[in-house]
């Protein structure tokens, strides 16, 4: 028991290095970057209130366990905003050398079900994935609504690109929501033009 | 459809305030204070791993569900570190009229859900909130334990008054986890002292 919870601990505390990995985006009050802790936070609420978008299929805990580790990787691998990804680095061999040795500080079973839990999600195949893709996606853009167009303003992305990297992902997982989230967008990119 | 939507969206944007709560303690790397988003995503995963610890009766994805809203009234009420509490405010009285507006924003049915698991975890009279609580307070003891005494060091706290404070409350939800801990924290106050 002593050495699991050894090993558990260590992995919890080493995760706390999320918490300095900032995103590519600001705060809605534009005091400073959004770290990818906070994210994975805000992203894990917004799948427990976007619950009735999501399909029979899916099981909503294991969206959120998902959301919740989704990450982790990005303390070795970084962030790579989707509007903003580098051409030469290997992001993919990157985050699985990342998941590698950060899931595989906790004891095996827990290191096998967390490393399968993020290869689901980032497969994206199953419905739980492609639910927590959806909201994973679809939170960017209500947060760059709040903030002046955030992210969009930043990296001078035009609708059709939002709709190419974020819509087809967000409308595959959740319909309605973006629906309703690419009215709003259409909106502020024809204010904003 | 839209009106739901729209509330759920309002609420999802006004919660990102809380990336902007301070607590009482730092980060591991001792960069800067930890707010209380990035700290409610990492208890969250912490029940999640420390999943094998809680009694037959927890509800796991409840108890995660509790986490990650447990916090949000301190975007109004602010952060209060159990170990400096302020003696005049009525924290409680502040703590109700946060959860009554800010949970309020959403639609009703979600709103009175959310208010009674918050409720719910403040009680901690059910299993899962017992082991919510147990969580929330056995992360930060693990952080101060790798930040050479974090807020122990930083409010001079003594051994006893942790074992008060959070031993109690550590053991009552997740005893195994505490007779580890208690072990640790005893270690660091000799070596403290």
């Amino acid at each position: 028991m002593s050495a699991r919870l050894e090993q558990q601990l260590a992995f919890l505390t080493e995760v706390d290095k999320l918490k300095s990995v900032n995103r590519g985006n600001i705060l809605t009050d534009r005091s400073r970057p959004e770290n990818s802790a906070e994210h994975s936070w805000h992203v894990a609420l917004f799948a427990l209130v976007m619950a009735d978008q999501a399909d029979a299929r899916v099981d909503l805990a294991r969206v959120i366990q998902m959301l919740l580790i989704h990450d982790i990787v990005e303390i070795d691998a970084g962030d790579n905003p989707i509007f903003d990804v580098p051409a030469v680095n290997d992001i993919e061999a990157e985050e699985k050398a990342a998941a590698d040795r950060l899931f595989g500080m906790l004891p095996k079973d827990q290191a096998q079900t967390f490393r399968a839990l993020w290869d689901e999600f980032e497969a994206a195949a199953t419905p739980d994935a492609v639910f927590a893709k959806a909201i994973d996606r679809a939170l960017p853009p209500v947060l760059n609504l709040a903030s002046n167009g955030g992210t969009w303003a930043k990296y001078n992305v035009t609708e059709d690109r939002v709709d190419q990297m974020v819509g087809t992902k967000v409308a595959r997982g959740a319909p309605a929501l973006w629906d309703h989230l690419k009215g709003r967008i259409h909106t502020y990119f024809q204010n904003a033009s």
